[in-house]
């Protein structure tokens, strides 16, 4: 089935190389489609990596190796399979990842440690080693690609190709940044994936880089939500090649370091608001900002609540500036809140205050900003100092259409 | 709007008066519409209550009312007023209520906090005082109606009136139940409000009656989710008369305790399945039913992370045997569970065993299975002897419809 490009995709940018990186591509046929599938990308001897992974229990192998090979730190290359997730394949899948790794670090010379597997796409159906190893072969000799063609073939369901970039100034050298991601559309029985990788030539330490990651990923990749489910196969990697040439970085205090914290998270962000942008169905793009809270991270959870409430995505859907649905859903996350204290508002405008309806409530301006495909509801809880931002799309009969009227 | 009576809808069924229970219904007039919508139901003297109410934490003055009143462990009447919630309506909706509390204490004679009442309909308008007292008036001298034309009365966007019945055998006297609900049917800016009573003409102590309301809410009221979304004035109460003439049951050791649990969770799981069946866009009625848990609790939040899933339910509704997303939902629930261990299953098949598929897993009783209306899906844990059922129903273009496309 081929889906329609979504009516909130963004053209991708212009990404150039990364110095120490070479993406590269192939075809594996791991499904029936006239297309690359396999992604191969080297990144250069010295290279740190750090990674961020689901927190879904029933992981894919892919997961489960990752999350031990970042407590190494270093990376040589990172191979994409996109057409079958090896998820729920028992031990025959873990074997295909580690037969991956072994060829990719022969004909690089390097630890099977330093090689990052993920894939995505059909589950239950163990990665055909065969297909796997002829593609990789064809990849090693691939001339290098561009971000966009990267971008597209670790794309599944897809609409549109997804890639972000960013640059510093860390310790008087100008570093870039370039990310790509893939994600969220699922079709049966495809799973709803997120990949995203994120490739800088600055050098950092990889706890360093690791800290950065995580905390750049809870406030972007873990503040959005398409439709509450989570992948058994999502994975964010961050590669720092070093070949800028900076001090490398090693805490927040050193040179610089703030700057690329900045540009890692600006990249992380746009990539997140790409993958809503893809959200299946998606018609608007709706941004949650939450004030008031009693922390940070009950603002978040308050913010997640709202935006997972099939009533406040159907009603945003509609054009509807239904405000009650926007309590209700503040009221079920269980975190603190004050009926009395609760001010929801649309686009600026507030419709309801202290937990009663503004009194002269001008529903005009609320009404064309919902009528648009960029809504923002704010949510103020009056009881702290605790923010958050969270992103999704709406909910509407195309989500629907892709998960239910279709089978694979 | 009017709604198309659910596929899943049941008939009506057979209920005789409950001894010291006298339903009464009148026009209040909270919406422009011809039907009554103000049920008043009396319950003779020495009546014990008791309930259980939303944990929505934004709950309407009805709930925060009615959480103390059960406290006191004593009725004489019930009010439920369909067309408007009161919620979200600050000190003046609290005015209202108690307003109608004193009205009906000053026509018994009994204390305003022997007077229950229930709302459901529009949010963020105040109840109207007046229609409230002229319709309470009327009610008074009304004639004695139906169980079905009171459960119809309580209704808003029911598409069917849903009742349920049972008896029991205590100390040698046959007792009899009856219950009422209403929800979920949800239109803007409406909220999901379930409303749930059961009267019996058992001698109980409030205690006693309490806890063993709480027991049956918890395996019935609280395993069902139409869409995961809670509203502010869910409420369900149980009335017990005593005409039936029975020595008090005090604890669960006296004679005819256990039948009279037995009936009473009977009715409440009655019910309960009656609200999924009328749940918006509703065409299929799924049980999960989860095993091999490391704890009843832990089972019960599986449960219902799967029967919450969008993925899983539109794959039902679409007919489709995915059981990577029963996986994926399992997995999301962040309970205890082991990937390799995992077996799922549909209509009585397997399809994927401790984590992979069956390797002779024949789909096409599966595929007969999920081409009905009523579905069950397995999950067994293989970790310990946890155990729970829920139910939901799919989720199809019609939620989409009622709850996107429509503007009250």
């Amino acid at each position: 089935m081929d889906l329609d490009r979504s009516p909130l995709a963004r053209p991708f940018p212009v990404a150039l190389p990364v110095a120490g990186v070479t993406p590269r591509v192939a075809r594996a046929g791991y499904k029936e489609w006239g297309r690359c599938d396999l992604t191969y990308i080297e990144v250069a001897p010295g290279t740190t990596v750090a990674g961020v992974f689901t927190r879904n229990v029933c992981c894919s192998s892919e997961v489960e190796l990752g999350r031990e090979q970042v407590r190494l730190g270093t990376a040589r290359a990172l191979v994409v399979n996109a057409g079958n997730s090896n998820a729920f394949t028992g031990y025959r899948g873990r074997a295909a990842v580690e037969g991956i790794m072994a060829q990719v670090a022969e004909n690089l010379g390097c630890a099977p440690s330093d090689v990052f597997v993920s894939s995505t796409g059909v589950i239950g159906v163990p990665l055909p080693q065969d297909k796997a190893r002829e593609g990789l072969a064809a990849a090693f000799t691939a001339a290098e690609c561009s971000w966009e063609e990267a971008a597209t073939t670790i794309g599944t369901t897809d609409t549109f190709a997804k890639g972000a970039v960013a640059t510093a100034i860390v310790g008087g050298q100008e570093i870039s940044l370039v990310g790509i991601v893939k994600g969220s559309g699922m079709i049966a029985p495809d799973m709803a994936t997120m990949l995203g990788y994120v490739f800088t030539d600055a050098a950092v330490e990889p706890a360093f880089l690791q800290a950065l990651l995580s905390a750049a990923s809870d406030a972007t990749f873990n503040c959005i939500t398409v439709d509450s489910d989570t992948s058994t196969s999502d994975t964010v990697l961050a590669f720092a090649t070093g070949q800028a040439g900076n001090t490398p970085l090693a805490s927040i205090e050193d040179a610089g370091a703030d700057a690329f914290a900045a540009a890692l998270h600006d990249v992380c962000r746009q990539l997140a608001h790409l993958v809503v942008r893809d959200g299946e169905g998606a018609a608007k793009f709706i941004e949650v900002a939450v004030t008031g809270a009693t922390s940070d991270d009950s603002a978040r959870r308050i913010g997640l609540a709202v935006a997972n409430s099939p009533l406040v995505k159907t009603a945003v859907a509609g054009g509807d500036a239904n405000w009650g649905r926007v309590v209700m859903a503040v009221g079920k996350a269980g975190e603190p809140a004050d009926r009395d204290k609760l001010s929801i508002g649309f686009g600026g405008t507030w419709a309801a205050r202290e937990g009663q309806p503004v009194v002269d409530y001008d529903e005009a301006p609320v009404a064309r900003h919902l009528a648009g495909d960029e809504v923002t509801i704010a949510v103020d809880l009056g009881l702290g100092e605790g923010r958050a931002t969270v992103w999704t799309c709406d909910l509407t009969a195309g989500y629907i259409a892709i998960n239910a009227d279709y089978r694979s």
